[in-house]
């Protein structure tokens, strides 16, 4: 009766070019001056992360694993969109700046390992670990391209870990937005984790391991979340993909390097702020059932491209640029003064752009027994402005408006990538 | 900025051996005493499914298309789990018996249809359609082996709709178990659908499409629903994956041609009930975090297997067949009295087997902050009365009642395929 497959037992191998070892991870937090935490958080210099031995799960560099350790922006940005992503927000349950920091630095090894596609800690160890057990879940599957992208909030700026000389000039709460109608239980936190990945088996296990750790340091309690599928924006050399209103999104989504330079990195400030980028995080209902009732030419209409090809209705191919000056016989634009595609194209916006990363949502049956579903909404931007000023625009007039609101909401500065043997924005706190 | 690479346009080829044709569904059903439930359902005879156009997103039988209609069981069943699954029950609201038909007979039609990856209708129709437009959000997707398969609860059997007669004989609510904490919101329906594919977008847009053909029938509305992923159980030749609690779940499941005649399908009654089965669903809540501070070796005794290889706890590989008399040097046993796996095995249960087919599921953050998350069980078994045994001796001892609930719970009557040119339980309205 059992499976006729024996159980794949992960390999120990590790390469040569596997970069930092786990111990040096720590070594490197603890030149970071981060003894005193190092040696709470991890029990009197306890790895995080067990040595590797054959049956603790540890596979690394895969032709699937991104690295976590990096000199330029963190993985999970210019990315192309993995198939699921699980994102999370946490609230800081400490005042204590040791402890954010033994946070970020115990957070950083993690994500490395597990981007790595290994466990956090082992499986079946011989005694405890300080930080807890590897949950398991995701100990047979390979890392399926995981990026693990960490974002700070306000908050971790504010007085009380002495940041404030830290902050990120342009990080701030969002401005209230027209036809926002944010649930406070969507909203907000002082931490912010994107887990991408083409398996969502992986993905939770990153975020669910995030989330232990985060309570076994007694430092960060989860706050919201939401798990996509299905991508609704293109990366470079994808196809693009369509949301849950069946129309392609992310056709004219930022992919070359000069957009990723002008729009979407600060490209200033100390090193560990140089590569950043603000992450806005927005979770969109969507109306579907209301959707699927109206006319087809009417949909259209309201995203000013054919809901088949992704054509510009002044067009017929995908790529072909909006006209947005053409008229029909009559005299009316071809693309409705109010089509999503004309108030959030960048020839109408002076220019500006942001990259987009989205997912698809399900949530059920809501209470009316209407299908619960949406659109997971990440932008990155160099300064939130740029969401806040195609929000306003979008909001106030976007004919999509009547199927759609933004429940959930967050504004995160996610920092440079760690260099090897540093954590994330480990400079901050120079 | 358009995406590099050209967006996919489905072919609309037709294999010679792609079986009935969508023309030939529909004389199908009409042959079967359907027409005047025909003529109302689709407009005048017009077709639930478009003609192929070169637009309409028909493709047909790719390597990864299963077939619905059959000689003999559903597929869903003994097909190996995909990778998503979207299970999703429905309430009857019309006491038509025509009406029934009618929705049997389109959802029938409709499934096949998506099994093949084609489209429900058109996306872009000239003229909306009666039963509504495709929502298009699978349309460039291939038919990532979607599985379809519905079942027929108690009140489908009910004096309504005149089919008392045609109930299939053991077909009844369950009987109330022990440890159960059933929500009523998550309990019952009429009518399920299990959408199983490799595709969580696919898996989604064929609930959604029937849940649509459902209303605007005004045949039947939808009522409760889970989404999961990873799967939890193994399928012939698939490696044993593993439940959110980290172990691997499905080792000893029903493989065997001979294992499914004896206890999976009824083999008995009329054509459309003998290659039928019933089918019960439970959604299981996981107290997972409660569970991750639990010692693995305390985990490992619940389960009665190693968290890691899965081997049970008297062996040394997962396919090892437990030693349940084997006790230890002071005498106890090896696997414990309560743990999981005796309680469930056929050895210590007169032989009983289920088919099980689960997958794990996230429901974001509780109203505690913890995280939600659970397993999506779904079983095929001869008899209902199989189910109930087994469970009523988990709930009864099981050492893992302390970290799970059954939160949902439903019963159907999975009636035998339909052959080519007719619809799902037809042989009931003769």
């Amino acid at each position: 009766m059992s499976a006729a497959v024996p159980p794949r037992e992960p390999s120990s191998q590790e390469s040569p070019d596997a970069g930092v070892s786990r111990r040096g991870l720590l070594l490197g937090a603890a030149a970071g001056g981060l003894v005193a935490g190092v040696a709470t958080g991890f029990a009197g210099g306890r790895a995080v992360a067990a040595q590797p031995t054959a049956s603790s799960g540890d596979v690394v560099r895969l032709d699937n694993a991104v690295s976590f350790y990096g000199d330029a922006e963190q993985a999970g940005i210019r990315t192309p969109p993995q198939r699921h992503c699980v994102f999370m927000t946490f609230d800081l349950t400490t005042s204590s700046r040791t402890e954010l920091q033994t946070l970020l630095a115990t957070w950083s090894a993690a994500s490395a390992q597990l981007m790595r596609g290994a466990t956090i800690g082992q499986v079946e160890p011989s005694q405890p670990s300080a930080i807890g057990d590897d949950t398991g879940e995701a100990v047979d599957l390979d890392p399926a391209s995981l990026t693990v992208t960490i974002g700070l909030g306000p908050r971790v700026f504010g007085d009380e870990y002495g940041l404030a000389a830290q902050k990120p000039p342009l990080l701030r709460e969002l401005s209230q937005l027209p036809s926002e109608a944010l649930d406070p239980s969507l909203t907000g936190g002082d931490l912010s984790v994107q887990a991408c990945a083409d398996d969502p088996q992986v993905a939770y296990h990153a975020v669910r391991s995030l989330a232990r750790i985060g309570k076994k340091l007694g430092a960060a309690s989860t706050r919201w979340t939401v798990t996509g599928f299905g991508r609704a924006s293109a990366g470079k050399g994808q196809s693009t993909p369509r949301n849950l209103m069946g129309f392609k999104d992310g056709t004219r989504n930022i992919v070359d390097d000069a957009d990723f330079s002008q729009f979407v990195f600060t490209g200033d400030g100390p090193d560990w702020q140089r590569d950043g980028s603000y992450q806005v995080v927005r979770k969109i209902q969507m109306r579907i059932e209301n959707w699927d009732t109206d006319r087809v030419s009417d949909q259209n209409r309201v995203f000013g491209r054919h809901k088949l090809s992704g054509a510009p209705l002044t067009g017929t191919v995908e790529s072909d640029t909006p006209d947005f000056s053409k008229t029909d016989a009559s005299g009316a634009p071809v693309i409705d003064p109010t089509a999503h595609i004309r108030l959030a194209a960048h020839e109408n916006n002076n220019g500006l752009k942001i990259l987009r990363r989205g997912y698809n949502y399900t949530d059920g049956i809501n209470q009316y027994g209407f299908l619960d579903a949406g659109l997971l909404f990440i932008s990155y931007q160099k300064d939130p402005a740029q969401f806040e000023t195609l929000q306003r625009r979008l909001g106030s007039s976007d004919a999509l408006n009547e199927y759609i609101s933004h429940i959930g909401s967050g504004i995160f500065f996610v920092p440079s990538a760690a260099r090897s043997g540093t954590y994330l924005a480990q400079g901050a706190f120079a």
